[in-house]
């Protein structure tokens, strides 16, 4: 019988499996999710544990894939995102940047960027799409290390989103967001996905394998060696410090009409840059 | 001639002293701090640095010392502390805890009950010897350590003091607190103790070898070899964080008429428990 050894503990596989999925039922009981969940799964160990743990619970679940365009790396990440879909048969919606005009190989800051897509591209195909959620695979050690990470940045304005569950609100056409592994974190997840022989895209972005954040999230993980339990504490100060923020609450869109905190949300102002990107590049060949 | 390599740079001996001494004057000009200063002195070497640069400025200081009776450590601590002062030509004050019928070493959190006393101590001495401020030799390192240990215990209600200088008021007795080194890191300041020939007592107090904070705080120094100004930049954001916060005033203790948070304040519930112990540990002699 396998045993694994992990914070400060053993489990069977059987008890591992148990404490991973306790974890992740703790969120859907208290926020009380149901109904349509919109999963968007990205090819990596993260959405695919999740797919794998919310296709146990009685949700209609509705697969996507947001294809950002980067040479090889989408496209091998997308195959594998297609694999987990129908494995649990289900049909996977892909969603192409490029049919929105976007490259992101010309952006400067591609991380950046990349965020702003994912996080307009699934909001409208949750949205689109009539789902109660929009489900990430964002886990413990993200959310600690998006959080430190602003700190160690001054940028405490941009504390949103350190809880398991955020709020919609239909009249700005904002769709719930849900993080199902909020409580766990990379290694616990990586264990569960060994364990459970799901099988995921080990490749790292070849725009990210130098981000601050990588630093980071290493450095977190050896607190946490050191004090068990100290990345939940941690996540848990810091949704306690967003409650106690004032919130800018968003508008929508003049041209979209989906949520922004300015006249014209990003996407679209990213959607008007790289119009001009292209006309520039269309008049050099002239 | 000597170099000194840190921060990514190389200082002659000249240089890391105008370094040094221009991060503490950036805490003097922006809170325009003049006047009486009562000086905490600990024995120690952030203590004894804040006295030596101190001394640099135009200030009228006032040494003292709160012996908190701990057995060989305390005396050790106040025969550095007289040395200090007297070095500079300073009379020094020593406030014994023991005056207050308070033993340490029978309270059980011996590391909270420290640091009430000394904040109570400190604040009496300088008010009573109408000083505009009084100085502590807190540092950056213990800034950000605090910050981060409030956090990993979820006490975010804790986090006042984020700042150099931390406003008083004379309508509940409440002196003003100064901290010139502020934007200074641990080994930095021993470093300036080291080229400057400052001598101050090495020990570490016996009943705070193991605490977890000199994990945090090695931790956190870890960070910074990787990231350098990570922890200025975290204290910046703790500050902007307290800013940010709803803070409860503090009002008089009904016995002392020093400030308090409750009816009675922490120092004279610790009198009257100690108190307690004296009348009970006497009954048990009879």
């Amino acid at each position: 019988m396998e045993i694994i050894k992990i914070n400060g503990r053993e489990y069977t596989i059987e008890e591992y499996n148990r404490y991973f999925y306790g974890r992740v039922r703790s969120v859907m009981d208290k926020y009380r999710v149901k109904g349509n969940i919109a999963v968007a799964l990205s090819g990596g160990k993260d959405s695919a544990v999740m797919l794998h743990v919310l296709s146990k619970f009685d949700l209609n679940l509705c697969p996507f894939y947001i294809n950002i365009g980067i040479p090889e790396y989408s496209k091998k990440c997308m195959e594998y995102a297609i694999k987990a879909a129908s494995h649990y048969g289900y049909e996977i919606e892909i969603i192409n940047l490029a049919d929105y005009g976007i490259d992101i190989n010309y952006a400067k800051k591609k991380c950046s960027v990349c965020g702003t897509v994912r996080r307009y591209l699934m909001n409208k195909f949750a949205f689109e799409n009539e789902c109660d959620y929009v489900a990430t695979g964002h886990n413990l050690s993200d959310t600690v290390t998006f959080a430190l990470n602003n700190m160690i940045n001054v940028n405490t304005m941009n504390m949103r989103g350190a809880k398991p569950v955020m709020e919609g609100n239909k009249d700005i056409k904002m769709v719930a967001r849900l993080k199902p592994l909020y409580w766990l974190r990379d290694d616990e997840i990586a264990i569960y996905a060994e364990i459970n022989s799901i099988s995921y895209c080990k490749d790292i972005c070849p725009y990210a394998k130098h981000a601050p954040t990588l630093v980071i999230k290493e450095w977190i993980h050896e607190l946490e060696k050191r004090m068990n339990g100290s990345m939940i504490n941690l996540a848990k100060s810091f949704s306690k410090i967003e409650d106690m923020m004032d919130r800018t609450e968003p508008r929508t869109c003049d041209i979209c009409g989906y949520p922004s905190y300015g006249r014209i949300c990003k996407f679209c102002k990213l959607r008007r840059e790289h119009e001009k990107i292209q006309r520039d590049s269309g008049k050099n060949k002239e």
